[in-house]
């Protein structure tokens, strides 16, 4: 089969490597449908973390084409989602639906694992991680909808959920990447009453306002935290998304996060250091991590068939797996918010 | 009147200074009847933090003798209860139920505010900060109870609710102090069906136990973790509470916290480095700070009045106001939990 192949930074070429098996009783293999990148991905592509050359990419949808006998979940045929980390379903973690921290999980893309942007997938712990979506006929922005059940809105979901996001709360999101976005949606359909999106990109204020910003902040760190402080009585915000992972991005969300509340963090930190008797003495709590997308794509997905959310609006760009160094180019460059690929038909 | 003088390190002496008066219309002058010392009075009387002479202690029980002309809250002869914060009650942080960022509020003693440790007390903003008691004759075990509704009590019931603690919850505390002994209290109080209390001294562990810890790890650092992950299945508790405030303490509150709970942390942090990878790989977040205690009074005093807690048994030595020192002296000395200050009659 076709498979991206990271050779280094600003290097991803596709070449042609074994087919995938079932190596263990509980594994599945999937045959990509729809794949993409993710703004994780850049940071090995910029050189800024380690990345080998087992696999890259972690979102996909696609078609069952083989199960172990211990997979029961599932069948040769169903088209399905995965989320972007593997898990068993069973244990006490995912028991308490924090399926990214599963005993026996791991995560989609290197270290072994295979990787998302290829013709095939080997899932581990096929079981607990695959979920299937009802037969039927999907078009093509539903079909988009679907591929971020893959992670982007489950990440900008556990942000709002983390944050502990309520009727009526004033949310600020910080980050207007494909996740950012997805927060604002999350944050939406949640009931929030105002969203205040950070975002100095017009597309994306664009796309910001249609999935349910009611104000936009352009300004950056310290006038950025003025302005929503500005817009909030000088409180701050009843939750603050934060979607970046940078120190700066951490900081102006807990800065704009008013007393009491928390900022649900998303964004892979890098460099991330806290004051903690800022936090401490203005009460304002941290809480998230890799989202265990797994648990929210039953929710989610009933939300997308039923045409009340549309997250697949973020992917902007769209190329197919030969040409996937243009998917990483175009985000690296931010010519796109979110590069979709196009693999394999349904 | 007779107020405690800090005057440097291990050095606190008893005076006569002026009398407090009313300064504003919101103020109220109340007559110290039960003072006593906090964990957090050790930091400048160990002079690990700067203080200043205009007072020191910030937890107290009186009766009202003087009011402003806009107190309407409290009059004279009022059985009162002061929070260790005083607060407006009025600001958006106040109705938030953050008392302690109360955007006219600010803390006893220091800072050109009075200090409990003192016949008399002005108290600022006195409508949104005194809770009156239900008129009636307490007995002594009543009354120590009710002083630590002023903070070590809210502040332990400040960090389970930070940390979000459920009914059934196993709950993990780090700190044997009178604050940590009290998180015990009030994660048994809020339904926790477990209870872990890290402690290594005996008489400790006998109060823990009595306030409803289930098991104690006597560990310290690492082992202690271990412990605690050995009595958790591997997983971890589904709460933990860091009521110490030192960068091992924090450590290994959210090393033993399970993957996507919460840290309710009330120890006044010094030092603290967090490691954030670490947290946010596990999906363990951190919520705390000064406990609004305002805000909790109510509920706990209708406890302490009905003889279903009983916070008050954390002091376990008491003396007169001209031996403050020896009440500073016993804690520091870990001779004592808490220390009792008796400043004047009912």
């Amino acid at each position: 089969m076709r498979a991206a192949i990271f050779n280094g930074p600003h290097d991803i070429t596709v070449a042609d490597v074994s087919d995938p098996s079932i190596t263990a009783p509980t594994d599945a293999v999937v045959r990509v449908v729809l794949a993409c990148v993710c703004g994780s991905d850049l940071w090995f592509w910029r050189g800024q973390t380690p990345h080998d050359n087992d696999g890259t990419g972690h979102e996909f949808i696609g078609v069952v084409e083989a199960v172990g006998s211990a997979v029961t979940a599932v069948r040769e045929g169903d088209f399905v989602i995965a989320p972007f980390a593997f898990s068993d379903g069973t244990c006490p973690n995912c028991l308490a639906g924090i399926q990214t921290a599963c005993v026996n999980g791991g995560f989609f893309g290197g270290n072994g694992v295979d990787g998302a942007q290829a013709e095939r997938v080997r899932v581990p712990q096929a079981n607990g991680t695959l979920v299937k979506v009802p037969a039927g006929t999907y078009d093509d922005a539903t079909m988009r909808s679907l591929l971020t059940l893959s992670d982007v809105m489950g990440t900008g979901h556990h942000a709002a959920v983390s944050a502990g996001v309520t009727p009526g709360d004033t949310v600020a999101v910080v980050g207007d990447g494909a996740v950012g976005l997805s927060a604002v949606l999350a944050a939406k359909r949640l009931g929030a009453g105002r969203i205040i999106a950070l975002s100095r990109n017009p597309s994306r204020q664009a796309l910001a306002r249609e999935f349910g910003a009611s104000e936009i902040v352009e300004e950056r760190g310290d006038d950025a935290v003025e302005a929503v402080r500005g817009l909030t009585g000088g409180i701050g915000a009843d939750a603050a998304l934060e979607c970046v992972g940078t120190d700066d991005a951490v900081s102006s969300a807990l800065a704009i996060a008013r007393p009491g509340s928390t900022v649900g963090y998303v964004g892979v930190p890098h460099g991330v250091e806290l004051s903690v008797p800022d936090m401490f003495y203005r009460n304002v709590g941290l809480k998230g991590g890799p989202a265990p997308v797994r648990a929210y794509i039953p929710e989610l997905l009933e939300d997308v068939l039923a045409g009340r959310i549309d997250p697949g609006r973020v992917f902007d760009y769209e190329t197919d797996l030969d040409h996937i160094a243009d998917a990483y180019r175009a985000m690296d460059e931010r010519r796109a918010i979110k590069s979709l690929i196009r693999v394999g038909a349904i």
